[in-house]
């Protein structure tokens, strides 16, 4: 069967991902090692990710502000355990100038800056120095901040959207005068980012705690989201901390309490990238390409028309403009229409395919016919084909636009139905051993991006060993490129036996090959 | 008289300056030199700022894209002018990694990178890169693309908003078949930073080009546009350039014509920074604080509840609850007003001079008796005080709600004219040498932020002289710390003898103090 992109899910998962993101024009790779450009289509989504998250994060009180790119290095020494977590991926500025000797331009060695600078991988250190001098009294908490702002971390293997030296995202920092009040509003963040995936990405998550080993450089707690990729492997979506006194100990984050004696804030942190675009791609995508989620396509509805350089040009056009001008004037998922009546000079069935690789949740073309009949000749981009030919359905004008906002809710909900549906039943329960797993997962791949056949995850018991104990798990889960992604906030009231130890189990976990 | 901040314009303009931007929570520095850290009220004047120019950015056809943070450095060597006007003021990434030797913490010497990495100062050559991949035909131009992001150029000396290290902007890129349609992109882009300006920013320019020593390193022509502040001086808010193929020849961006042809694509570059935030308040600033256009105020109107304790607190706060709800429901200016009840847990007179500090337009003070009459009494913050007492306005809830939205053009308005009539007073035409601009202007003042005398600008013909004699009137206007700030767009037919040597006259320019 003839498909929209030369290489399939099946034949090669992270080939096929690489299709969907060159051939849905979402980004690209740069000259500068593991830095992407983002595209105009890959850049509309993430203005709508954005919209709806910075919608959320101000619902609940947070104020946007903007915070350095540069962190002095003399900050992350502050904080031993978060250094410990970030120094061997930084950027680092030392000179402030450019010279030419010898007729090249290179960097001035008279500029040296006296203390280098970091280009943040993420901003507790810059943020908390903020705080040190904004929180002095209990009536300034709780203090809810959130920026949106690139870091960079240097990375050894990079993937678009998914592990690049530069991101883009929201970090929300918040001071609080305890660890409840700390503590719940951590879990908040965690709850918005499951509501948010779910809703908005139609993307189906499992919320839940990190091990001790995967929290945050400096952190008490850590959560996270976990979706499920179409290739069986997990991705984390979003992060929130809960940081302890650690950073306030470190930046001296003070305040006078309601009975007059000083006291260390409790501090949290919430991230969430450009990855999700990844996430999005790897949820939804198929054979054919990308299929956005309507909530977050730039464009929801794209009209075709189909030109042949003939008299009737005009009408097809016309018909096409009144279609587009009065569908943008439709609301749907709570928002107008977001259509494009696109009259770029291609044929048709080029422009057709393009849309249908970029993931329009709904094409349009009009022919002659469809403009003297006025009838709306239409695709939908998440039941695409019928067998191995595409699916065409046909509606007068008045009937589509009327069905528009409907067929881009079910659009939205079919996605996210099929999502959970293939996250429900590949989550297996019923593995006892650390030999089970291995017989479930046989040997990682030498080379895992390839063709790795789909195994899913894995819910199991297990003792929750700390220190040592853990490593020792957690080295044996990587023989077989397992790791553990969270223990899920819905957790039984009684465990099995440890599937590493078969000691008396406490917690389920999910364990799972991860991005 | 008691005015809410503790130094006027009249005495130290500089540092009434810094106390708006303080006393307003717009920003303060940061423990990093020369970056600054944007508050949340400072932060949504941004928003709306962002807002109203994407809006007309992508009207007019531009796609929002993202590009690296990072420009390798032979990127720069690549075009001689461009690395001569910016090579003096870059922040260099040389090493990816910190470590601990000797317990402490540092630069890892064996985590050299092999090329060093510029923090974009601008865009111009990392994006001509990604230009030269994607124009191949005729058919791929115009390209039309811009992006929002931050850059940094080594500053010596800074000063919030107007000239940090760090500032965030958007930067237009565009490619064009040839001079005639890149020229046209050029003033389009000119003409939609004035009518932003005026419209939405309340802040009357002067839209021209610049001359050949002040344009940007590698453009054919600059243009600008430059807004008059209340000490007289000028401020470039945004800057046009056509860059002619000089870009296109360093990045070999090449297409192929419509007749078979391959020929260099001309670009453009536009851009527009936080800058403007500064102008803003230098343009519409008073002796007791900021005082916002409400098209860019992130609170229009502002209720204050005058609570004491008592039993008449609940209907006091539900009357002033009621209010907002009904305000938040009605459009001014095209949107929903934005409202705030502001119930934070401080004195309402220190409400109420918060509120006045940071210029929102409309503040609206409930007591009790208010609530039982239900009368609204509001002041103006464009006409705060009538002689030295603040000015109360009262009106029946009904119809201070449907005076509401004309009230706010009424502001907007105002603020404008002021501003406009201010610009129009004090442009002297009268000036006819370089004798008359030094009596005029006097000496430079020892530190020109401090208390220099208004002066305003002065608009005079001259000769238009290149080359070294324009560089010998350069270095004269300098003695008096002037510039040439550009050509008005309107130029007479006529001129009279040029002011530096009373040749023929063959152009007007506009002569100032400046930023």
């Amino acid at each position: 069967m003839q498909r929209a992109l030369n290489v399939t899910r099946q034949a090669n998962f992270a080939d096929w991902y690489q299709a969907v993101v060159r051939d849905a024009d979402m980004a690209e790779n740069s000259p500068v090692r593991g830095c992407m450009i983002i595209k105009p289509w890959g850049w509309g989504v993430w203005e709508l990710i954005q919209y709806g998250l910075d919608t959320r994060i101000k619902a609940t009180g947070h104020e946007n502000c903007y915070f350095p790119l540069f962190v002095p290095l003399s900050f992350f020494a502050k904080e031993a355990d978060h250094v410990e977590g970030f120094a061997k991926e930084m950027a680092v500025v030392t000179h402030h100038r450019l010279t030419t000797i010898d007729g090249k331009l290179q960097v001035d060695p008279s500029a040296e800056l006296e203390e280098p600078l970091i280009v943040r991988p993420t901003s507790e250190t810059i943020i908390g120095d903020a705080f040190n001098r904004w929180v002095k009294s209990y009536r300034d908490l709780p203090l809810l901040v959130n920026q949106w702002a690139n870091v960079v971390r240097w990375e050894m293997r990079t993937r678009l959207f998914l592990r690049t030296a530069e991101f883009l995202w929201q970090e929300g920092h918040t001071a609080h005068v305890d660890r409840e009040d700390a503590m719940a509003e951590t879990l908040q963040s965690l709850e918005m980012y499951r509501e948010f995936a779910e809703t908005v990405l139609a993307m189906p998550v499992i919320a839940g705690e990190k091990t001790e080993d995967e929290r945050f450089p400096g952190a008490d707690n850590t959560f996270s989201i976990e979706a499920m990729m179409q290739d069986g492997k997990a991705l984390q979506a979003g992060t929130s901390h809960y940081l302890g006194e650690h950073f306030a100990k470190a930046q001296d984050i003070k305040y006078q309490s309601e009975t007059g004696e000083l006291r260390y804030a409790h501090t949290t942190s919430f991230g969430a990238s450009t990855r999700l675009i990844g996430g999005v791609i790897m949820t939804h995508g198929d054979d054919d390409g990308l299929r956005l989620p309507p909530a977050i396509a730039p464009r929801q509805i794209v009209i075709v028309p189909m030109l042949r350089d003939k008299p009737e040009d005009a009408d097809v056009l016309a018909f096409a403009q009144g279609l587009a001008t009065e569908l943008g004037e439709t609301l749907a998922l709570k928002a107008p229409i977001r259509v494009l009546l696109d009259k770029k000079p291609l044929k048709s069935a080029d422009k057709r395919w393009n849309w249908v690789r970029r993931g329009a949740p709904i094409i349009v073309e009009i022919g002659p016919r469809d403009a003297a009949n006025g009838v709306v000749t239409f695709m939908r981009r998440d039941a695409l084909r019928d067998g191995d030919k595409v699916a065409s359905h046909n509606l007068p004008r008045a009937d589509f636009i009327a069905a528009a906002p409907g067929l881009l809710a079910e659009i939205q909900a079919n996605l996210y139905a099929e999502a959970k549906a293939r996250l429900e039943a590949n989550i297996r329960t019923d593995l006892k051993s650390f030999d089970d797993l291995a017989a479930h997962f046989g040997p990682a791949a030498e080379d895992d991006d390839a063709a790795a056949t789909f195994k899913g995850w894995v819910r199991a018991s297990w003792s929750k060993p700390t220190g040592e104990a853990l490593d020792a798990v957690v080295a044996r889960l990587k023989t077989l490129k397992l790791t553990i992604r969270n223990a899920p906030m819905d957790q039984p009231a009684t465990f099995g036996p440890c599937i590493f130890s078969g000691e008396p189990g406490v917690q389920e976990i999910l364990i799972a090959r991860a991005y």
